[in-house]
């Protein structure tokens, strides 16, 4: 396979350049006989596309999909649900300039090698335009699954955190803000770091948490196919993750066995959850949760030196969309992502 | 498919119970051609195997490889590779008392769960002696590939961590030491805990930094089997992991956009490499370097509460191999599944 | 994976229904910088649409192509190829008769009881107009191996066939005639059949022989993935094919191994060709050549029993398309199923 | 993939040549909790090995298959199941005289081109010692479905065929006679002409017909996996076979839509079943039937032309192993492939 595809059992497959005539996709394996909430789908696109808010790019975007197949009468029919998100504000004129350049810590140099051709415009495939084609699959998804309960939050933003436990936060309160930080104090500490960044033309890291309810026991496959595996091969595949751990994690690693094992109580449960729900790959049927990094976005508005396609380094304006911290945005993609590693097990 | 197949393009199927007849496995997709070094693979089986030195599992099993097919007077013919590791000290009789049992932080309750039947005997399916398998394959995989240095070590150990970058080390040390780790001193602290954790019948964990060098432009694919999204759904693969970051990991998320980009020599390298190696999820010939989260183990040489299939929360004390730190005996691991990624991508 | 998708490596997903908004697909795994020749594509789309001539059905539909990524500047780029075909003459209505009917020799029954809901219009996604798809990958596909020559054509209409090997056709005449049959005399007597049958409301069976030429010693797999194994399979996907046969086939399973061995020349060309250009499922450089069944269609224009979900059989009179004879509009089908099994070979 | 694997949901991958130290596979999505019935699996194996007649090869091989995981306590567990049939009469030096020579209409020549290296000793990986493995997993899978009846029979040898159709044969008589033919008039004409083809130090090819019964309507998906692709392709893996046909096959390319259709019975079966049991690639509830026609084996005991890897044309007596008619030891490798295919759509 050539890397376009996500899933066995509920597939993705999706094409698609940010400067085309349109993104899009393929999913197949969805059962038949779910009556889709097309406006819930829209809303999660709407929670994804760039001008949504004052800390994210300014760059205004519709972002309509539009199903062309497997929908008869409001209900899905078991066949394959093709669907397309036209592109809009297609100034391929705004990108001539980077014809023969490669911007640094981007992805212009690596597909020139890879391919010998590469679509410049904006990013083309490389662009993160692709995960709203994501963001249609998981809504699907999440259709298909309404019992679990799946909700991202920012939990941190340059050396800004929240310093409690998710158990502590209303996830009600997300989107209640612009950083989508149920916290609110520390939300309002996010975005003004945020403004900050971007009067200087710069951009910041952070990190999402995600907490996923309501397993059933006995999701993941033991060996390969874990399911913190996935979920940890899903994440990474979002752009800009640069890390990924569930439960107890990185700090995980700095305890003993004895702090460690989550002791049982008589019903199964356990009375800690270090193991953030998953016991050997399989869920355990107590809450999963997980924590995906962020690097800053590569793309400032500084004068910052680029190579050309004839071994020169030259200084370059930064041009073009500013988004001083997609971790906000960036959420629906890890609630999107986690859905269609959930539904896959199902 | 039922995840027991790792890879795409160079297969690896496994099978086997800690404690039935072997464990084993089948290669396919290995090139024709490929004189195997034997000696080579049971050298890698050897650093994987209990036993091997004073701070891990006192168990003796020598884990001895026997390939059946897919090799003609010592060279590989294209065809599959199918192999058997016998099982020794097996035992049954040992592990009676866990027939009802469900142990804290093991897999014993989801898998039976899942499955509703279970191998009890020193974990089936679920335990580790299934890296073995790997190994084999991952060794057989650096063959093809010897050009690619895989350079794996622990890194930390409970608090205990080296303060160095992986450039200012030397990695030929890392086998000159019980712990390998490659910074002596280091090495001798984390040897010294240990010691002492095994003392307490508790267990600790750790980390592992892998550094691949000298890898080619271009491996990798852009949307969803990203060469990191890969990387860390293998090392998410491995038993015990929580955790996997890659290039500037969880510490990029603090970071801003002007001290994160690598910017770009005249030749196409970098000057920084934050990025570690890869972009867009396509390697750029720089190194690239992960680091991976072991939980300690769950198996403690101390009295335990455990859950019985009837409901019952029972006092059980600790049986079998006691692994105090098992970080060090997954370092080839950590390299056999890197070498299993790389592979794939060639 | 629930069926739609064809290929490994030239990978083709497809969706639709004859009566959505359009019907599509994606192509992953092309490579990069193929300068695609859209002209050639669009007319191996008019080969296979209806009302191309008298013999087949009157239905206007003008098929057109439109793809929406992967291409830049009129080249491949590596990333996938996303394409729709929009539907024309959408009148529902015309179907509301087949709401609660099934059809005998239709999908109609079996799409209800696996599905439990249909989209009854037209056959929805058992509807052959879901090869239009698989027409427009092939014709790409063909571009990728332009050396290699896959020439389809009718070689049976009912009892009438030809009686020549196809050595002694000469394929520059299949398109000079409705039928699509080389032999002048025999198309001719084709023809008059099928207008005979079109008048009796009635349809007819045929043979479509296929071969390819130029093929390179070495495609195939030897054990699951043999390349008879894989154009049996890729034949018996298309609507209304009941069997294939390569090489000497059916016939070869009257003779004795003394007739039917292939003797080599000293450049290892063989001097017969019964083998079919195949050895142990891997391509041996001579022609191969195999031969596909289609059954009659099951649409005819005459007073049929169908069943209705009340358990009633019910007498209707035969509505919508006659296709007397699809035959001939299959042979760009068979041509471009055969060429998206040979690419993934490549 | 590499082409020795079969299956999604019920994979097998195989490995092993004829003269290597075993052959064996993985069995993967067995279902946990099926009590295996070890003789019953023994016995299809020796259904298909050598020397079990007077009309089949006088080889003498055991061909005992050893289960090495997967089971506990005589139930599948659910995890993969690992299996070898250790090679016998493995005199490598019986095959010298192949080392540098191709044989007529076998694969040697093929092997040596794709791969630049073989492992010559009895065909090695191309040898139909392979299909022992298929074997083992047909009946492990049969017995996960063992309300569905699998019945295979030999329908024709040479010219010599059952001029009655199935409905009219005693399936229980198939395993009374050397050629496993239940129409036993034509099984004593069939075992006379293979001795006189034997005496020949000739072959025959013949034809195979398979009959399942009792399969539930929903089996198949409607595109690009269709059940009768799916059986097609699985009979085309079977070493010797140049064709496939189900239901009317090639004589329903000669009939008119007025005779061919299946009209409806008020409970959903049909009339007649010219369909084979699937329509639209989807079971339908009626018996599914099918033809697999087998060419002559290429080995004959006569004087043969050979080619020398040096490019010479050069006599050669055949040796070896003489099976004058393989489509009797066929029968128990189409029922297990059959199973195979069924399985993987449950």
């Amino acid at each position: 396979m050539a890397g376009n595809t996500f899933g066995r059992k509920f597939q993705l497959m999706t094409f698609g350049e940010s400067h085309g005539e349109a993104i899009g996709g393929v999913i197949d394996g969805c059962p038949p006989g779910i009556t889709l909430d097309f406006e819930a789908i829209q809303r999660e696109l709407d929670r994804r596309k760039p001008g949504q808010s004052a800390i994210v790019s300014q760059r205004k975007e519709s972002d309509t999909v539009q199903f062309l197949s497997g929908i008869f009468e409001g209900k899905t029919t078991g066949t394959p649900i093709g669907f397309i998100i036209p592109n809009e504000n297609q100034k391929s004129g705004d990108y001539e300039h980077l014809k023969d350049k490669y911007r640094p810590s981007h992805a212009d140099y690596v597909y020139e090698k890879k391919y010998g051709i590469r679509d410049y415009r904006g990013g083309g495939r490389s662009s993160a335009r692709e995960t709203a084609n994501w963001v249609v699959a998981g809504a699907v998804a999440r259709q298909i699954i309404p019992e679990i309960k799946i909700n991202a939050f920012v939990s941190s933003v340059g050396d800004i955190f929240i310093d409690k436990p998710y158990q502590a936060l209303d996830f009600s309160l997300t989107e209640t803000n612009a950083v989508r930080c149920p916290d609110l104090a520390t939300a309002e500490k996010m975005e003004n770091y945020i403004k900050q960044i971007r009067k200087e033309g710069d951009t910041v890291g952070g990190t999402i948490t995600c907490v996923i309810q309501n397993v059933p026991v006995g999701l993941g496959e033991p060996v390969f196919d874990k399911l913190h595996a996935e979920l940890g091969k899903a994440m990474l595949s979002i752009n800009a993750v640069k890390g990924f751990e569930y439960g107890s994690g990185f700090c995980g690693a700095k305890m003993k066995g004895s702090e460690h094992n989550d002791l049982f109580n008589p019903d199964g449960t356990t009375k800690s959850n270090l193991s953030g729900g998953i016991q050997g790959g399989i869920s355990n049927g107590m809450d999963i949760y997980f924590r995906v990094a962020f690097k800053p976005v590569a793309t400032l508005m500084q004068q910052q030196e680029v190579l050309d396609n004839k071994g020169n380094i030259v200084e370059q304006q930064g041009k073009g969309r500013h988004d001083p911290c997609v971790v906000p945005r960036a959420v629906p993609i890890v609630e999107a992502m986690t859905a269609l590693v959930i539904v896959n097990f199902i």
